[in-house]
């Protein structure tokens, strides 16, 4: 088993394959023992087969990025030594998503991808026309440790337990920008609106779409009164819930994000 | 089984479920005679279990959009009448998708997510990375057009053959831009990359998303001798190949596409 077959991190020669990382609880620093749980160690051991002194990534939102190298392998436990530090800490975009749930397949896509576009924190919301009564968000959270952990960043999204529309609108922050997703072909073309914001200035704001069968017509008209809501378009097709979400933020995060920033590798 | 539970296209009144749409082959015009095959003809009588009488949209790409009402239910066959013009025939935007193969799952969400995005060609390349031999076009034109369906487009994309990068390169248009995913960090931020395209103007241009690899080296360096060619980046965060191009295409619709342009409904 070489470095390359695995994905470790020495790998700098191949295709560039996403390197091991694994997000862990544990503080990181130099000189620190780190004890994987069951899934992790059985990821690591009968999964990728590492082997005693292969290195991998950990991250755990607070620390920074460090290397961590196996000192030994059981099936249940794999104890790691965190050796030198990769990447200092880094926040991500300040950008929330909150969402009607979907249905399976579709929710765990719109938490993976919005992971993977530097969301902050995803927030289920009910909303009158939302199909899902329940919310798995321990299985949204594993998405999203998963997605973070192949996509390189150095932080796992929040996600927040389901709340009605009502209770979110009424704690959302007043300085945070929401722009809600208008199927109505009412709202504001999403370039423009987001424009408004200066770009790379990150401040905080939020994108909520609604359900399938879209908002009803009195919530979109209570989203209208609020002074943090600018209703967006986005164009003349009429897009699924997930596909509205993941567009919305690849547009904000473009124009108003963290992209203009690119990736130093 | 009321309109509203099929959603028929007289339902005005519940949820914005998307309304029964079908694209067919058959001319359309006013007084039109429309025969559905096998597979149609099963979803309308017994998926959606539609009656005589009831009234569907149908679009072929060419004619517009135009309502048919039911003349005879069969299990094999189901015979409309094509009544009313509902729109008129609009193009989409010219703008293109090439993507290296991905396993079956992410590409038919490709193929899907590209559509709802309002791409004209769909393109299968492949690349020195590309793990995927076979491509089953058949497969991505029918997530196209269900997609296509869905989304009230007038249009469903073009699949195109696979075809080796080389000859996709060779023959490009030249007055074709193509942006180019480099996830090596070393392209332009793409709003700034897309600015340099009028907003609105719909020119021509195409997205080139590579596998999850990532590009060789070589084939990097010949995209940026190419005069038609604009490498972009996406960010800082490593992204599936299959988010890159949901993205780039996102941002392309919303700052030089018909994103601008609201839906009227």
């Amino acid at each position: 088993m070489t470095p390359k077959e695995t994905g470790m991190i020495e790998d700098t020669t191949g295709p560039r394959l996403p390197k091991l990382r694994l997000y862990v609880a544990d503080d990181l620093g130099g000189g620190a023992a780190v004890t994987l749980g069951r899934d992790q160690s059985h990821y690591l051991s009968n999964v990728m087969r590492a082997t005693a002194g292969d290195r991998i990534a950990l991250f755990n939102g607070r620390d920074g990025e460090w290397a961590g190298e196996i000192t030994s392998l059981g099936k249940r436990a794999v104890e790691l030594h965190v050796t030198d530090n990769l990447r200092p800490q880094a926040d991500e975009p300040d950008l929330w998503l909150a969402f009607a749930p979907i249905k399976r397949g579709r929710i765990d896509f719109v938490a993976a991808k919005a992971t993977e576009l530097g969301v902050a924190r995803l927030i289920p919301v009910m909303t009158a026309r939302t199909q899902m009564t329940r919310v798995n968000t321990g299985r949204l959270r594993a998405n999203a440790v998963e997605a973070a952990e192949q996509c390189e960043r150095l932080t796992v999204p929040e996600v927040s337990e389901p709340a009605s529309l009502a209770e979110i609108l009424s704690d959302w922050p007043a300085d945070r920008r929401l722009f809600v997703g208008d199927e109505t072909g009412g709202g504001q073309p999403i370039a423009e609106a987001v424009g408004d914001i200066a770009a790379g200035a990150n401040q905080p704001c939020g994108v909520l779409v609604g359900p399938e069968g879209g908002f009803a017509t009195d919530e979109l008209d209570a989203l209208g009164k609020l002074a943090f809501v600018t209703k967006i378009g986005l164009g003349p097709r009429v897009m699924r819930a997930d596909t509205a979400a993941i567009a919305a933020l690849a547009v904000i995060q473009a124009i108003a994000g963290d992209w203009p920033i690119s990736r130093d590798r």
